[in-house]
């Protein structure tokens, strides 16, 4: 399977309307995979692929003049009214979008947003900040509506404001995306070292608004840890909280608007926490003999603080599929891998381990042979460096397979939580046993892989692919989605999971929210909410309204 | 100079009234010492010891039943009157203590605390939360006020009530003090190790409530990162947030009550990240030759994030004293000393580096071998580590001196803050020139010493301490610190540092809480006071209330 990309030069790359990433750019899936799918599904007929022509573009309302460029394109608007989760890619694909933002607003500075809201405030207009596009809980979707809807796209707060060389900091505009930012980084040897799988997407104010982790958050921490200072502009005013190693001084608003989505106020500006580039970056496969004693090996290596930057270890499901996707060119390799792992004492398919070392050669050689050292007393078979490679050359390319999928039904979608050591293993079992049951009235059968990645020494990350048939009719694969989503969220709830690890609340997880801070954190959230937005412009249904709509 | 404690055995140690810690122990300053402040500051005389015995106890207001055992006590209201800033120690001194808590509750459990707070609710009874009464900011402090007052003593919520091994989570009462936190985590092999100066005395809800920092933070990190779960009581709910590695649940409430001082809830219970007591923990001592090599040499072992425990810098002033003190014995080490660092191009006395470094005895060599290859390019010369072990026997003693010389009219006080790499070396240089010429128009001298901890890749703390003669008139000697305070405090928030790393807002850091987080942050936490405890019942002077009580 490998990640093609249609020659067609000139300009930059147009993003899709209706599917993940860049048109002309795609990775489908392998016949081994589909096959594999198949036997587990059962035969599936191709979703709908909305032609843009043909979309009939909902009348936007008269607005007060913005004080900023704005556009009412409708394609433009269209590209605004939704996310990338998979309800918002059934939609667009479908043409069943109910609701376009009125106006896309492109301020170019603060000011300019401050003026914004300004106006949206006296005419009770929402405003739904837009960094990436790429939130996969809702977060900035356009619902039907009374009031008019102001989608601000950032875009237009992207540079490189400040670098502190000597301490490790540079304050960037946070409508700006992954690459702008390592390139504006690159010159002076730096590195965020923030690599979540939107990338290439998503931008620095929504990895705050989201609290995102990167793959490398082993070493560099998530965007909690990254970031020493912020500028916000809530209705209510403007918050500056300036770049600090630590402080004391009272609680920290910094924590209060990561996770905020939009509605504390607009991230204008973040100061990050930045080092030098590490010379090279390798990742090893290796295969541990069963789920449960690569738990145990991960753990101990997270408690052992080895200096790693990734470690991924995938179930026996998952392993299967990364096999079949050609991670380890499954066809060649496989029955002699199989022969020699059956010899180690491995039944099955064993479960794939990544394990990446950073930092000078020496440095890197050093970590990954104490990491080799610790996992061989587990059992550990090592498969080379063949697969993490091929691993890190598409690891921004993973969320196109979806799209291809649903070319030919089937439909995919990943939800992730983190608990814990002693919860992760009965975590696992409870999430796989709920989404596999959960469509069994209709006979439906629904394939479940899980990987464990972003290790701590108390806990880690579980992050679950699902697979189902999907219903031609949009309606009916809503209906089916909601129905996994929610069946998931409640047993990963009751096993002790938090409802999200790095994807935030939105929309879709905002019902669950009371599990997770209870009513009075609640109140504390709300009260915070009506301070820095009296009037409730601010993304109004994302994190606090409790309302279910998975299927809206 | 050598901690003595008294031989008189039988029961627990005492806590003294009026000054650090527990009856019986003391630590006076060396002959050395003396001289060495006499010369800078003039002739002293004694300040005044209050005799308890003379005491008159000011009437307790009635209040209703607060269901849970309570005192009323003269001396434990007066116990439980003040913290340990050098105010409070005047004022307990002088016997110029103007207000005294009406009780001292003492809940056994959350359910009880839930009815204490109903009670002063429907009362407007004030309550403040005192953990180990050791705020060097006036957080614990009782005010002359119309309404009753009670302080709430956590020692009944002080056990070990969950420990989660296989995960590293211990969960404790919020009035558990440091030892007893790690005598009871010692059985199973863990630490917590947080290690503030007050360690002896204060307790783990005390050190969520103000951020605290222990000295060995580098490694462990600050109570910010070591807490996982946390519960509190606030009039208007509990809040309970589980533990968890990591969360994108939303903002992190965790974080809010960090810091909140018993604004936001009484806390409870807490469940904390620990780990493997290392083996071993070495300290070697080393001289730098200047203040800014030092800086760099900080900076750089930071940022190559060596895995060290304990970094500690001192300025010229500094190493001076600590060698006078008996770090390095001075009489007989000094002499060869000084001929040996002039050789080797250090002028002055150069500045004194603690380096610690803890784990296995093969980590631990390793750890310091890479510090001290490090160290040496940038001119360093081993001390060995007699003066760092002496540093760890007396680490939880210094503040025990502060009496000493007190007794014989020396005030002397600390302060901190933190700031980007960038920022500190005209910090230092500011918040120096401040303090020495704040009581110029006196003619008045002070002594400063500064050293760096706490170091971060982005930057670190700063740490002063300084001298001043003490007038015999507690009002005099409290505007002569007042004066000090204030002219620091600005200097410090002109230079870019932060109001404080580790010691929290209190009474006496609020009037400048606007120049951290600005008019929009405070009105955030505002609203987050007023939701959490809408009579305003939860000790309501500290951190919001910006009026400049330095000197009452």
């Amino acid at each position: 399977m490998v990640m093609t990309r249609s020659a067609a030069g000139g300009g930059p790359p147009r993003r899709r309307l209706a599917g993940w990433g860049f048109e002309g750019e795609s990775y489908p899936p392998s016949e081994s995979l589909l096959q594999w799918l198949t036997e587990r599904l059962g035969t599936t007929v191709p979703f709908p692929q909305f032609d843009p022509s043909s979309f009939q573009p909902i009348e936007p309302r008269a607005l007060p003049h913005l004080h900023c460029r704005i556009s009412q394109d409708p394609m433009e608007r269209l590209a605004h009214a939704r996310g990338q989760g998979l309800p918002d890619l059934l939609r667009l694909r479908a043409g069943a979008v109910s609701a376009l933002p009125d106006v896309v607003a492109h301020p170019g500075s603060a000011r300019e947003i401050e003026q914004v809201l300004n106006v949206c405030g006296r005419s009770e207009i929402r405003v739904i900040p837009w960094g990436g596009g790429t939130s996969v809980t809702g977060a900035v979707n356009v619902l039907p509506s009374q009031d008019s809807i102001v989608s601000l796209d950032m875009q237009g707060l992207s540079t490189l404001e400040d670098v502190d060389v000597e301490s490790g900091l540079a304050t960037f505009g946070a409508g700006v995306r992954g690459p702008a930012l390592e390139s504006q980084l690159a010159p002076y040897g730096l590195t965020l070292g923030h690599f979540p799988q939107s990338w290439e997407l998503s931008t620095l104010g929504g990895w705050i608004a989201t609290r995102a982790s990167g793959q490398e958050s082993l070493a560099y921490g998530g965007i909690d840890r990254l970031l020493a200072g912020v500028e916000a502009i809530a209705p209510s005013g403007r918050l500056e909280l300036a770049a600090m190693p630590s402080t004391a001084a009272g609680p920290d608003l910094r924590q209060l608007l990561l996770g905020s989505e939009g509605r504390f106020g607009v991230l204008t500006r973040a100061t990050v926490r930045v080092r030098r580039r590490p010379e090279t970056l390798h990742v090893e496969a290796l295969l541990l003999p069963s789920w449960e004693r690569g738990l145990e090996a991960v753990r101990e290596m997270s408690q052992a603080r080895l200096p790693l930057q990734i470690v991924r270890l995938s179930d026996e499901p998952e392993t299967e599929v990364a096999l079949r996707a050609g991670l380890a060119d499954h066809a060649l390799v496989a029955p002699l891998l199989r022969g020699w792992i059956r010899l180690r004492g491995i039944r099955g398919s064993g479960c794939l381990l990544l394990c990446g070392a950073a930092g000078s050669v020496g440095e890197t050689e050093a970590s990954l042979d104490r990491a080799a050292a610790l996992l061989r007393r587990h059992g550990a078979v090592a498969l080379g460096r063949r697969p993490g490679n091929r691993w890190l050359e598409d690891r921004f390319r993973h969320p196109y397979l979806r799209d291809s999928l649903l070319d030919r039904g089937i439909a995919t979608d990943t939800l992730e939580t983190a608990a814990p050591w002693s919860s992760l293993s009965s975590l696992a079992r409870r999430v796989r046993k709920a989404l596999e049951s959960a469509l069994q009235e209709e006979n439906e059968a629904t394939t479940v892989l899980c990987h464990l990645s972003h290790p701590y020494p108390d806990g880690a990350s579980l992050y679950f692919t699902f697979f189902f048939r999907c219903p031609a009719d949009v309606g009916e694969a809503l209906a089916r989605w909601g129905q996994l989503k929610r069946r998931a969220t409640e047993a990963l709830l009751d096993a002790g999971g938090t409802l999200t690890h790095h994807h935030g609340i939105g929309l879709w997880h905002a019902p669950w929210l009371d599990r997770e801070v209870g009513s009075t954190g609640r109140k504390l959230l709300e009260a915070t909410a009506r301070t820095a937005d009296p009037e409730g412009i601010l993304n109004p249904q994302v994190l606090l309204d409790p309302v279910d709509r998975l299927e809206t």
